[in-house]
């Protein structure tokens, strides 16, 4: 598909999802280095890509180490080989964290879990396919419920589920020995600070405060380089009438900001991490520089 | 009312809400006391009384303090006065609880609520009628959407009121520079721990970590006696299908335990109180002593 | 002297510091019941002697309980007794809580203090002078540096004083192994808080992280029965040029607020006490009650 | 038996443990009495008693309180029935403190306790013969392995008790999900910081940051009026040898202090109270006035 | 100049200020190159300098990479460039740092400093320039009063500035809903505490207790490479009379030291990174190896 | 020796301690390479010395570090010589963290340790060596006693040491004014957390609350490459008989893990790391790439 193409169905959300949007838009860059594009133009397509979807951070993370990989390698065939080395590592992500995170999961240990993470719930399910006996609490995560989904997918798989109110949250932590919690991600700060689904900081301060580990489970791909530039996520204010239609004062934020210092460790698909240890992966894994802000 | 006819209607829960209560079996004590009860046949009649709802932590409290106040005075008519003036002061507690609370309500504050506290809307409404400009943050408690009651209630009177859900509570207190958090009692512990509608000890962690003021404010007939037995109250859990239908598991606590550490202050009809005051209100209001117990 | 000229000298601060203002009302009130006055005439004097200075938290505390004795002993020999002795114990409270005080300091301790309280400094000279030897960090104490007046009494005193920056309290309990810091009230709160000058606050939450026992010497006449009611002392703003004249902004709280729970203990003339049992003082030794409010 | 020999017997320690002392003491007091003392002779005897030890906590309490009871009550039959009942419920506190105790242990609940407390124990036994499943894991209490006699102890009475050592009481409460922790007191101050025997402290700093509740349990005749005073006790320091015989430097302290926010509730004969409430006790139970100090 | 001179230079305090040390270092150093020193003349070069201010933290990181530098490229064209790249990118790097941090303030931001910090100061001058309507608050800073400083600086800049004592910190965090918190640094340790001006420290912990952002604004070239040795940096001890002059005895530190659990994120010109990438910046930018200590 | 018998002799635990085994097998892989053998064969060798304790943490980062130098070097002088220097780094590790950690203990410091760690008092035995007046306290560390291994070696090295029992921790470090603890590691989880022997979680809760700084000295061979897969240690349980032979229910767990917010920093052969940091030197000095695992 054309750059043009590609960036359209990002933009109408046709293509949605941090992990889809990354590979969709590094396949299309794929395709014009195949097609021959020189590095000009391959920048081009770059801003035109990334200007689909501004605020996803999985969009510049993806394209422009498309771009470092083109800069680097003069030699076409190295340069698609190690482009479609980057997607098919994008693709093979969330497998890798189920693996790794299984590991994180021991026999008879009681887990909660907020909102509805495909990372979070494929640990989960790994650690359930590999036969350890485990309990989850799962939170409705008001307003939109996402986690009764997360409650239909691990009873669908057979997991041993619970579901809970937000509001029940410190008081299930104390009185069922929840041994972990673990969760998702939408973007993870250059400082370890992880935005997700609003509720997370107050799930991970009871954590903290009842001494249960806290984990996030996230492909690095969710990593911000913008936070290595100090910009920040804003958080969303959504439609009031998620929350209720009486009302007319209504303040639903859509996320909030955990800080590092209530994070245990992050599952990424190149290993489990300290958060601290974000900034490192921007380095090391997409070859984040400041120059190329 | 005859004492059994009084007994039987807390029983059935055609007498409800802790005050009611209180009030309703002091006046029964007081009927018997002006037929000329003697104190074997009043100690009946408590028993009977307390018996008729035993987690009720106000019907002890009341009924305990009419026979002490019958073994005390043995002449009737001071007999009759002192109960009729206990059940006068149980009446006006909530009145005089709105009137001491508004002093703690700033000009500006903003002010933060969890469920559907009467006694905390008496003051946030005392408050506002006394011209104070404040603004108030309802959560919607789920899994009863008693919030929407708050925000009708507060709205109704003119306050400034928003709705969020339960999980904003953390971002919230941050983010709109919450300056105090009121909530209400069902019980208050000998040692000031505070049981309250699910979710407050998240709420008052939340405070805690966030350094906003965490307010109770409750009759001092919430107090329990009991406690200082070592006799802890049950949380109850609640039907499942008020948090969802689908699901086959859901834990559904009704009622948490807030620790004294995260609790600012007390708002009593007898005043501001420490929560560790709990001990002294129930030994100066109650004239409680083990031997009673 | 008449309770009209007392009111005016309390008023135009020729009577000042909380303890004078308390033994001086008091005595007004004791020539009136001298003078054989009765309890409505009472009543007014100290209507007359509160109005003189209504922030004066000592104030209410002296008259209303002279009140209190007043119409407890209807015998005029006893009343008079019994203001006498009220009036005494005030007068010797100071020396008793330097006497107290002075067991919790120990042979080889190093000491902080902040500002200049003359109870604080009585601990510390008493001690002084039972031959322990000591050594004493004060603070200087922006913007008035009443630090000096620490620093100068304590060495007039031949107590081992070094003066140091308010910056440096944090530095300093860490680097020279403070064991105990010790400070004065201005107010303290029913339920514990202590109300003193401005910095109080982040050295109190300093000792705390340090692990350092923070305590506070105050007559218990400092102990606020407003703050039963609910009503909350303002915290002073004062002239912008006591920190700098050349700013057009200057921002200049006098007093801070620190919370019980960084409190360890309170020296009063009625006993060592932890800070929740401000309320019992104010019921045991001021025999306050809400109705008396 | 005459006062002299009693304060012999207290002093040579062939009279030992806080409530032994208080009873045996209170018992040459009412012999006294008995025998038509005055109360300058009472306040003789006492004095030598309370010479025998001067660091036993309770013998001050016990021989002061009925030095109290014996000036407020002249006529000497009623003066001889108060101090029998106090020396009465002295001697039924511990079966009272189990009983109450009890309550607080739940069915399922799994427990640590330190050292070898019998206040403590026989809360445990209370709620096993009560019929509760519990588990007990208890700490082997170095040097002088007291938690050796509280394994045979619980063992004897078929409590379910597992052994560990000091240094395994972090990773137990952890990995074994320890509801809460029941220890004794050997003296209680009035502001509820609690002196033990050596390592409490750290016991009580793990199960807070554990959020696990900390419970002590002790008769009020170890409540120390001597802290209201300001003096402290002196943390005695034991014979190297208990240690280990080859060093020649041992640091071997036998008691440390566990400070109030550590502590969720104490167990008295009274009932269960916030550890501020100490303060209360000893003015309620011991009707301690300074000027009695 | 030559190498002596500018060892000489900064000897004398004539060169001063930590940027300027390093590039007037540094070019003293390229001044050999360009003469076509070779590397034992280089190493000589380099002990010479480094001799000039062994406590300057920015010295060896700038002396020490240009050694390695040289020894990477053989070249000599290469060699100038990339020293003369290294130069520049030490003269850009406050001009990036306010870049990157002025997106950390936002719209209606009220912040607190304290000190004066040109890379703090820059930071909130560029987010003024943005046109962003922020409010700060500067600590006057204790002895030498550097606050004033800032407090011209900003007024001059067109923002709206406010000066506090210090010890109004707590306060004001807390009363003037302060939402971030931005000083400079004098160095950066290795694990991420960081050093600077006396009284940060309590700064830092008064914003960690009101949950409010703590920020570092600083050149990476204050990153001390000698922690990496455990070399510490030694607190100066200044003159007594910059506090008072009458005292004999006076406490006087310079610096105090911020712990990296208090330190939310640090902005440097290479990017905003978590304390803790202190290390990873030493290793990347500066190519610090052990070997090379 | 062949790889098999070096296997055995590993298996056999007749080679034990993280760094001889890491070294021993390093030399089993480099006796092959010296004999030719290509990369096929030395996987497998590397398979069949891993298999031989599959626990050891330092044994996977050994070997399989040793494959990745000869993968990347093909030049068979070139690759024996990097080995050679590789096990050359390892042999002088020790020493090394000795040197850099004997700067962080400064003249007159008080130090702590617990159990007997080789790295730990290597530090210490330096900073003594150094001249520097410094003092000990030891735990016994029971069940094994391993601290009188640390005071009879630090003894006869003339280091003034005390003995104390694992109780006495919290009350010594308080009482004593520990300026430092220093203790050692079995594993370090790339996250940051510790894990060592049984106590060390309860010593490092206290250094924080304290706030004393707590170090960690280890061999960086000791970070485990598993835990960046997920791949937890199991807490090993000891004979019951250790702890005490007449008890039937004994819990001994021989390890405990502590976490990283309780660590200041960690003394290895490549200097002094933020614990965080252990990701970093699991990537820079073992290559670790999760494709390795």
């Amino acid at each position: 598909m054309s750059v043009e193409d590609t960036a359209e169905r990002i933009q109408s959300m046709e293509v949605r999802g941090a992990l889809r949007i990354a590979v969709t838009a590094a396949e299309a860059m794929l395709s014009e280095i195949m097609g021959g594009a020189d590095i000009p133009s391959l920048e081009r397509s770059a801003g035109v890509l990334k200007a689909a979807r501004p605020s996803a951070v999985s969009l510049p993370n993806a394209v422009d180490y498309v771009l470092y990989l083109s800069r680097k390698h003069e030699d076409e065939n190295t340069r698609i080989k190690r482009v479609e080395g980057f997607i098919e590592s994008q693709r093979k992500a969330r497998q890798k964290i189920a693996e790794i995170g299984s590991h994180l999961i021991e026999e008879g240990d009681v887990l909660l879990t907020h909102c509805n993470s495909t990372a979070a719930t494929s640990v989960i399910k790994a650690a359930h396919s590999l036969g350890r006996k485990i309990r989850v609490f799962a939170t409705e995560s008001r307003p939109r419920y996402q986690g009764h989904l997360t409650y239909k997918d691990l009873s669908k798989a057979g997991v041993d589920v619970t579901l809970i109110v937000d509001s029940a949250v410190n008081f299930t932590l104390h009185e069922k020995n929840i041994d972990k919690v673990i969760v998702g991600a939408d973007t993870v700060y250059v400082n370890g600070d992880v935005i997700n689904k609003i509720g997370t900081s107050q799930v991970a301060l009871a954590a903290h405060v009842n001494d249960v580990d806290f984990m996030v489970a996230t492909e690095s791909i969710k990593f911000s380089p913008q936070s290595l530039l100090g910009i920040q996520t804003q958080i969303e204010e959504r439609d009031p009438r998620e929350v209720a239609d009486f009302a007319e004062q209504v303040f639903n934020p859509a996320f909030d900001v955990t800080p590092k210092e209530h994070i245990h460790q992050i599952i990424t698909e190149y290993g489990v991490i300290p958060p601290e240890a974000a900034y490192h992966i921007l380095k090391e894994h997409y070859s984040w520089r400041l120059e190329d802000g």
